[in-house]
């Protein structure tokens, strides 16, 4: 069983890239090394694309393989990026680029856990995670905390934890600023996690997709920065949330060495690396992302608001994220939960069905308050409240 | 077993996307529909972007979720290029688009066999996919094959299979044309492995990553295309051969439908979906291929020439692809193998290792003929002959 510090069996039986071991002599010899061994043109694309000639001359190589763990200048803004926005100091040898937030957690499971092994999962979570632990043979143990924390905001987290540990626990699974929920977990909280983590030298993969959307000041603490924690943590990170760019598929993982090492091994077994030319078109935003985060992150308080005010249930105020999710069991009026659901789609408006992010949640629904303009957002709430009536 | 027409016991036990089942009612809505099911964002990216600003205008949704079996608009310019170049008669829905061939490969594997299955793998073969067996709890069985071809073209591949087969034998990889020996298997030897395949009721994993670049004039032929052989194999194919772009990872199945949505719900599960730009910037250049794809095709033969013509060992002449691949165990002059290899690299010129590609070939090397300009394709092969002695 691969607790920390150790990897999944799957993981010691395959090896990375066959040219790993002469990277350094590879990189060592620069451009007066003919390269033969990998297979790649040396032509750009002999059709128009509909990208800047200047982006393309300035990199050359936008069209071709790159380094697995990800492109030089993006890996060393991302290096910066987690020192200055996250406390993690780490060097650009400790990021992994990867192919979206779920690329990383999907290797992450592969990377750590064996068949048979036990993943605590706080809830309500994001829906693949899980489907992430079975399909590398571990089993979920899904622990509800993020509601408990709004009704009970003191609530000693390392006790609560304690029900859910067994012999065969390997990893827990938190995601703050957390997506449905929009809580953040506070540095006390925090702590009752890593405390409980290393009372049973657990694995933590902390799922950290909302980065940079904490509303009303709150800060978001990464687990990985509090002290002792970084070497069990992975910490998770995507373009698809601040950066707005879900289209994208880009993500990163900040590590210890041998672990960033085992996920890219995951990794390369799964898609190679992530796209060499995406990669190069974001480490100027990365490197700007003070001059126009603080503008998208306000805006989406700015839809929280409109959200929380134009639905006719009172709800928390969301802390963070994209999602508003609440209990409907009072508004079935004698229908069952798949009718009220069908029942939306039918007004006009899609909701996410609460069961799909943890056991507890089958009566809840989530929206999200930031896919639609203001004005189609309060169109669809208004729809909305005339289901729930 | 999961044999033909089954999947994996993992695919089975997972679910794909929570809003599939209303994908349709979804889709009839239109712009009516407030979408508040899914996590995204209706803003455009707030930072500047190296892109055409008429490709963006027109393709307003390029920094959002896609749908994750590809945007409509690739996926049937697909259907019709797979329908034109390689006799396989598709609808849309019988598409998936991937995150390159490795992805299709990676979710093959996933969600086709279970522990203990084997997988027979026709060699020298493409070394990931060694890794991608086992991380799905496979065992690789190693059937030389390509190398046996070009001195026996007469060979009969199904009774040479026979030995490679037991009852526990679920799939069938197959590559051609092939890296790394360039050899492009004929109809009469494809009709022995679908012969083959059907006997032993296995599925055919069909790596057709060189589509497109055979040389001479000879023709590539799809095994899926063959009669009766369609609904057993999945036909996988990339961007980042004849397309000219590896550095935009993205590639394409062709399969029947069922195959199709269980390996869909592996990739969502690994990186959710491809890029929704990078494969709106790929429908133009699919559309196109018969302007510009002959003259990439006919200056790669060009390549290959030079290659095969500066090398001072005889090498046979590769039929496809970017590659040349040979036995060296004559050019060791007391070294050992790994030596050789060294004094390459301390030499200034790259190589790949032939025991990657399958357990036969630890005293081959390829080389690629593609990933360097003429002259440094010369200087680097001159390289190597001095090396090699």
């Amino acid at each position: 069983m691969p607790k920390f510090p150790h990897f999944s069996r799957r993981s010691t039986q395959i090896t990375g890239s066959v040219f790993e071991k002469y990277a350094a002599q590879i990189a060592d010899q620069g451009d007066r090394l003919v390269r033969l061994h990998i297979g790649d043109t040396y032509l750009p694309a002999r059709y128009p694309l509909p990208i800047d000639s200047e982006m393309l001359a300035s990199n050359p190589d936008y069209n071709r393989y790159c380094n697995t763990f990800g492109i030089e200048a993006l890996r060393a803004a991302l290096a910066q990026k987690l020192a200055e926005d996250n406390n993690l100091s780490v060097n650009p040898e400790n990021v992994l680029v990867t192919n979206g937030a779920t690329n990383a957690l999907s290797a992450s499971m592969m990377a750590l856990i064996d068949p048979g092994d036990e993943v605590i999962v706080l809830s309500p979570a994001w829906p693949f995670f899980f489907g992430m632990v079975r399909i590398a043979g571990g089993r979920v143990v899904d622990a509800p905390l993020y509601m408990e924390l709004m009704s009970s905001p003191t609530l000693d987290v390392q006790a609560h934890l304690e029900k859910f540990a067994s012999g065969r626990t390997v990893a827990l699974y938190l995601n703050t600023p957390n997506n449905p929920s929009g809580k953040v977990l506070s540095e006390a909280q925090l702590r009752g996690i890593a405390e409980f983590a290393k009372s049973h030298n657990l694995w933590l993969i902390s799922d950290e997709a909302y980065d940079g959307l904490t509303f009303d000041e709150r800060p978001h603490i990464s687990v990985g920065s509090l002290p002792g924690m970084f070497d069990r943590t992975l910490s998770i990170f995507t373009f698809s949330k601040s950066f707005m760019f879900a289209g994208l598929r880009l993500g990163y993982v900040a590590g210890n060495q041998d672990a960033i090492k085992s996920l890219n091994k995951m990794m390369v077994h799964q898609l190679y690396s992530p796209s060499t030319i995406a990669q190069q078109m974001m480490v100027k935003p990365v490197e700007t992302r003070s001059q126009w985060l603080p503008g998208v992150r306000s805006h989406y308080q700015e839809l929280r608001d409109i959200a929380v005010e134009t639905l006719a249930m009172d709800t928390p105020r969301p802390e963070s994220g994209y999602f508003v999710f609440f209990p409907v069991d009072e508004c079935l009026q004698g229908r069952d939960y798949w009718q009220m659901i069908d029942a939306c789609l039918e007004g006009g408006v899609s909701i996410a069905p609460g069961n799909s992010f943890g056991e507890s949640y089958d009566n809840h629904i989530r929206i999200c308050f930031t896919g639609e303009s203001p004005d189609r957002l309060r169109v669809g709430i208004e729809r909305l409240n005339k289901v729930l009536g």
